[in-house]
């Protein structure tokens, strides 16, 4: 029996989703709490796998399990056993043609920015600060230039794995909301710290430090050193993965917190 | 010289407001972090004793000192000395005749509940969780029973230290807004734990396991005794001290985060 879990969780004390020896992981987490449910080892299979100090209300695992449980166990029960700033959001039974990597066809994140002179007090490790005024409408103006299939090449880490630097961007936003900043954006999919890394340079557009055109020029140039640096992953949230209808997977609000939709 | 400052911080790492032995305190790690930028000993004075677990968005204090700092030593300064759940939102000199808690005239809370039937992963420590669902329209309306000069007692804890248990409620409202429920409450002054105990009674309203008219009989029993549990510390805010204009106090966003005024 394959059973899928929604995830939301704060990054900051994690090194990133994927479980690795003797350091902090959001994987190791669940899966702890998992085999304490389901009494046998057990390997979860995340949506997106997001690196260290990023957050998610919208993760999607799945596993398989000959065990039985009611439904309640993977939500309430696994609530109670897991750490504060991790939590189950639904559970349910999927069929076993479903995976949570693979049947996604599209995520989508956002990225949260604090624009005040002075740093927040309250979910520092869920904000990225910045201090220099930002022109939002400027950096949406200049993320357009994303939208498409294009080559991510100048927003790709050197250490990302993919074979192909092509993806293709379904819609991009960049909104003021009083002292935050949301940049929102939605992909087929994203290579390594894809997003993180066009979000330096919108900073950099933002701050009128760049032309509202680098963006598309960013593009056209297809080499990492000539973009801004990495963002912090601290306002980085995956909020939500797309699936095909057929696997009935419950649609939940994106947030983070007081965020509407 | 007489300064004030704003003040934002996450409770949750905190056993109140207030200076204590061998416990953390806010208060203690503010006047920790000015006597490192003064070079004397300091007490600080606050508009608002919050209890442990209690956050705020507008805490307000003032000190004297006779040493010349430039503003920036107060805020900038403060900050990168300051835990990160604790920051300073402005700094500004102010006349000798300012006191942050007697110059107040009025003080404003909010407190937030997350109304899932899953608890969040994020702002554990800034969200107070209620799996059952609750009507806001209900407890708006019960609420406004509330609004006016009226003897507390009924919320009012039994360790409060005030002289006289009135207070007038100048403004109320209960919102939803998602999966949270907003109380917005707004008096001359409060009386220890009467906001925690006002939605402690409003929860059961919302569930509809007490009628509409409640909140009014309550107030007109005067007996704690017979109004609901306190409700938990995690959810309340204090996020507006109101003081006369001649002092000319910072007008910032109340919040929490991205709640608009």
């Amino acid at each position: 029996m394959r059973i899928a879990l929604g995830i939301e969780y704060q990054g900051g004390a994690y090194r990133g989703w994927q479980r690795q020896s003797h350091v902090p992981s959001v994987q190791h987490e669940i899966e702890l709490a998992l085999e304490k449910i389901l009494r046998h080892e057990v390997e979860v299979t995340c949506a997106g796998r997001t690196d260290a100090g990023v957050n998610a209300t919208g993760q999607i695992v799945h596993f398989d399990t000959d065990v039985e449980r009611p439904l309640k166990a993977y939500h309430r029960g696994m609530n109670t056993l897991l750490p504060h700033d991790i939590a189950i959001t639904w559970a349910q039974p999927v069929s076993d043609d479903f995976h949570a990597r693979f049947s996604a066809f599209s995520r989508r994140y956002r990225y949260i920015i604090y624009n005040n002179a002075l740093r927040p007090g309250l979910l520092n490790s869920g904000l990225t600060h910045c201090f220099q005024d930002l022109d939002a409408e400027l950096m949406h103006e200049a993320a357009q230039a994303l939208v498409g299939e294009h080559d991510f090449t100048s927003f790709r880490a050197s250490l990302c794995q993919s074979k192909s630097p092509f993806r293709t961007v379904q819609k991009v936003s960049v909104e003021r909301q009083g002292r935050f900043i949301v940049v929102d954006i939605q992909a087929n999919a994203f290579l390594h710290h894809m997003v993180r890394n066009i979000v330096g340079s919108l900073l950099l557009i933002g701050q009128k430090l760049e032309p509202v055109d680098w963006m598309a020029h960013l593009l056209t140039l297809k080499d990492r050193t000539k973009a801004a640096a990495t963002a912090k992953p601290n306002g980085l949230y995956l909020v939500k993965v797309f699936y095909p209808e057929q696997f009935a997977i419950p649609d939940i609000p994106v947030g983070p917190l007081f965020l509407a939709d």
